[in-house]
């Protein structure tokens, strides 16, 4: 498209990076008396060894920052230019905490003689977003552009989620990839030979699975973090950045059989399978999942038995059951053999974990793994008062023996790593006591697990629990044990990590007027 | 031997059955009224419907305690004779609880006519224990009969725990198995054929594997739970129920491949090995960890390079990496390649964690699965106060810019499944803030995973911290995150199980008086 623009993340930006230092700094005078001309900043572009962009009249040095940005580097084909017409499409920067991390890289003002009613020129850029699609109203929005969409808990209670209710986790835009059978896979061995299939090749060619899973966002329930301990920087998702659906496509570690790849012995220097998607977002997962057995890792084609809508991978993605649905790369265009990691600052850097000491400003990015498999969850998607005459849910009464006006609660719990949940626990005061739910087996009629063969546990498991309604008092909270009986931390603050990823507290929910004891 | 005896965890039987039912009443006078026969009484033996006990002169019909009894059937041998005799062996039984539990089944006085001094012949038996190893002195005993010692906390600071003072589970007595090398393991295939290995195969036919590897008992550190929350039945463990060593043997699965199993591609109905020790002991572990070609399963006959101690399973124990100790069977004799789980009492009752709200009296055991992996744990071993011009650890004083009085913590973190520690936190006060931890390094001069490969993490990291005095107040707490960001629990009480299983909640240490600031 030979247009530029700087990626979601910069709006998260809460971050503090240390005060830029100029690589060559031409005279001594203060960044606001010292003059450059528009033909300088442009040899500050992306071949440069610093990195220039201005805004209205003010230039700034943004080399210490393209580390930091959340959004990878995709920042630097800004570099050299303005960025005004990238913010016009990436509305999500227009905001004050970004405006603050700018501000800190001012190192000038543009030459007069360069400016135009007191701006340089910014010059046009195409809207990559213009062809995304529509999306459900139903979905509740935290960015446009580009789309990033919860779930709303009332359609987090069937074990499948409506793939139009579906929550949307976008990096960039929407790639425009109309052809499906035409669509190119190209797989780059360890030895740098590459190997093309269409997906009409793997449709023809490979035997097809359906694998029941769950995809969650490491930022599911962040808010919860940041309203309970510190400011994280990232979209402030609720409990609906999680869903399930039914995924089918090919087993990759067929695909990459046939292309070549030895299953039973492979190069030991082999360590990690790297994704790229049509839009350049980038991550990988280590190689003995995607080889394993009984990973169940696809190259899928469809959801729910339609082809993948645009905004799921259309016309093919990566699932990789029961890791982070950041690994699961939609658009899928490339997979490489490799011996490290994804370069990527989404695998390198945002999805990560820091302890509740490191500060944004200055992590050591190395020193934390990036996210794979994720743990334990679980979170309240419905509290109702039930009258006792109104129990018309039988089962229910009879399991938790309602004789009196009661609360009735419903939610998820789900384990990455394939663990099963063997039991979800809640507490109608505070923590103080707690009743065990009732694990619903709707999931059980399509494989309990999600998994084609049993072996491993892909998808959620939602629970219901009714309290009696004198039991209630302060706030109901929800946590989950799976079967290596790892179980949610009681509160978020010694799990605070700048970032609000895996925020896996208990779920706490107050207590309404209508559910406290009359 | 001809002996019989009831195992040792009726001694720590808290538990509280339902009332006794007679299964046949001839009349209905009440206990104390009415009398039996000696020679009744034998009839009510192992093969009877019912079985009686006496002691003294009261008679006990114990049907309705044998499923609860913690040392499993084993109980059943004493079934038509007296108690006293074993109780004498397994004194651990000799305390109040234990009569509590029995008064529950009192049915009848033995008639008159076959006492002597007022009491029946009570027989004599065979010592079981007579043969046990000679235990290190410095051991922290928690039972003698049977050996349950575990390793003092300046013992758990080097990476490889020394032999001698490796923790001692035993849940009987220890075999007498003198020859190592004609000791036959029979493996039973799904057909039922048996195909029988000695020793002496094994290291003849099978390519040998060192595995660095910690052991923990699912009970490590229930004394804290019970501290912090309530009773709960079994050995009131510390920290020392847990230790590292390298185990050299040959792989499960090269054997079960040699037995006949086809690991590619095993029959669907194939779930689980059991594993039976020589003293009767049985366990499981589900099939796709035994075939993992990860999953580093050994039959292992040695122990940091010296054959097996008695205690630790001489001549032959499997070592299951990553799951709770109790599935590395020691004294090894029989693998069953099986549709179920080990029927034993150790996999279908004891260890298993039930949710806070189940009480001892009934729990419904099939509710919970058995313990295979264990959830992310860690300990502080050692706190010490250093002077400011003591720091003779240089490279702690840098990490930390330790330049005043400080007090220096120890310890260590473990996860199950073979995932890897990450990050260690400390807080020097009650859990409000939180310092990272150094990860101490020893462990990567002998391959820093313990796997022999590096695919998996099987061992312990140490770790390491120093807090300057003046941040101290409260209480010192740890708590470790695994590679799937599992993390430790706050505290014990949601967590808490009657059986005191798994407990991990912060380790917390009091501050002593010379770690506060003067």
């Amino acid at each position: 498209m030979g247009i530029v623009f700087i990626a979601a993340g910069l709006a998260y930006g809460l971050l503090a990076p240390a005060p830029p230092v100029l690589a060559e700094s031409p005279d001594e005078l203060p960044p606001n008396q010292r003059l450059i001309r528009l033909d300088e900043i442009h040899e500050h572009n992306r071949t440069a060894d610093t990195y220039w962009v201005f805004r209205g009249d003010k230039v700034y040095d943004i080399t210490d920052w393209v580390p930091n940005h959340p959004g990878g580097e995709v920042i630097l084909r800004a570099a050299g230019g303005s960025l005004e017409p990238y913010w016009n499409i990436f509305t999500i920067h227009q905001k004050q905490e970004v405006y603050d991390v700018l501000e800190q890289y001012f190192i000038a003002r543009i030459d007069p003689r360069d400016l135009v009613d007191g701006k340089a020129p910014t010059g046009q850029v195409e809207d990559p977003f213009k062809n995304d699609p529509i999306r459900d109203s139903a979905l509740i929005q935290h960015s446009e552009r580009p789309c990033n969409s919860e779930t709303p808990e009332s359609e987090l209670r069937s074990y499948i989620t409506p793939t139009e209710k579906f929550y949307v986790r976008n990096h960039l835009w929407v790639p425009d990839l109309h052809e499906a059978d035409s669509h190119r896979l190209t797989i780059e061995l360890f030895d740098g030979e590459e190997v093309v299939y269409t997906v009409a090749d793997l449709r023809k060619k490979f035997k097809e699975y359906s694998i029941t899973a769950t995809l969650q966002c490491s930022g599911n329930r962040r808010s919860h973090m940041t309203q309970a301990s510190r400011p994280t920087v990232g979209l402030q998702w609720g409990v609906g950045a999680i869903g399930t659906a039914t995924w089918t496509g090919v087993r990759l570690r067929d695909v990459l059989a046939d292309a070549g790849l030895d299953l039973q012995d492979p190069d030991e220097d082999i360590k990690h399978l790297k994704f790229v998607g049509a839009e350049a977002y980038g991550a990988s997962i280590p190689i003995d999942k995607a080889i394993d057995r009984h990973g169940d890792v696809l190259l899928a084609f469809s959801m729910n038995g339609q082809p993948l809508p645009r905004d799921h991978g259309f016309p093919l993605r990566v699932l990789v059951p029961g890791h982070v649905a950041a690994r699961s790369v939609k658009w899928l265009s490339k997979i490489v053999i490799s011996d490290e990691e994804s370069t990527s600052q989404w695998q390198r850097r945002d999805y990560k974990c820091f302890g509740p000491n490191v500060r944004a400003s200055h992590p050591d990015w190395d020193s934390a793994p990036a996210i794979q498999e994720t743990p334990v969850q679980s979170a309240i998607t419905s509290v109702r008062r039930v009258q006792a005459d109104q129990l018309l849910d039988s089962a229910l009464a009879r399991v938790y023996g309602l004789e009196e006006d009661s609360v009735v609660l419903e939610g998820y719990a789900f384990a990455g790593g394939g663990r099963h949940i063997v039991r979800v626990d809640i507490s109608p005061d505070r923590g103080h006591t707690w009743l065990q739910a009732q694990l619903q087996e709707d999931g059980a009629k399509m494989g309990a697990s999600g998994s084609p063969d049993d072996h491993r546990a892909w998808a959620w498991r939602q629970w219901r629990a009714a309290v009696p309604a004198t039991q209630v008092s302060g706030k109901f909270c929800v946590k989950a044990t799976d079967d290596s009986y790892n179980v949610q931390p009681d509160t978020f603050e010694p799990t605070y990590n700048f970032r609000g990823n895996l925020a896996n507290a208990w779920h706490r929910v107050p207590v309404s007027r209508d559910d406290r004891p009359s």
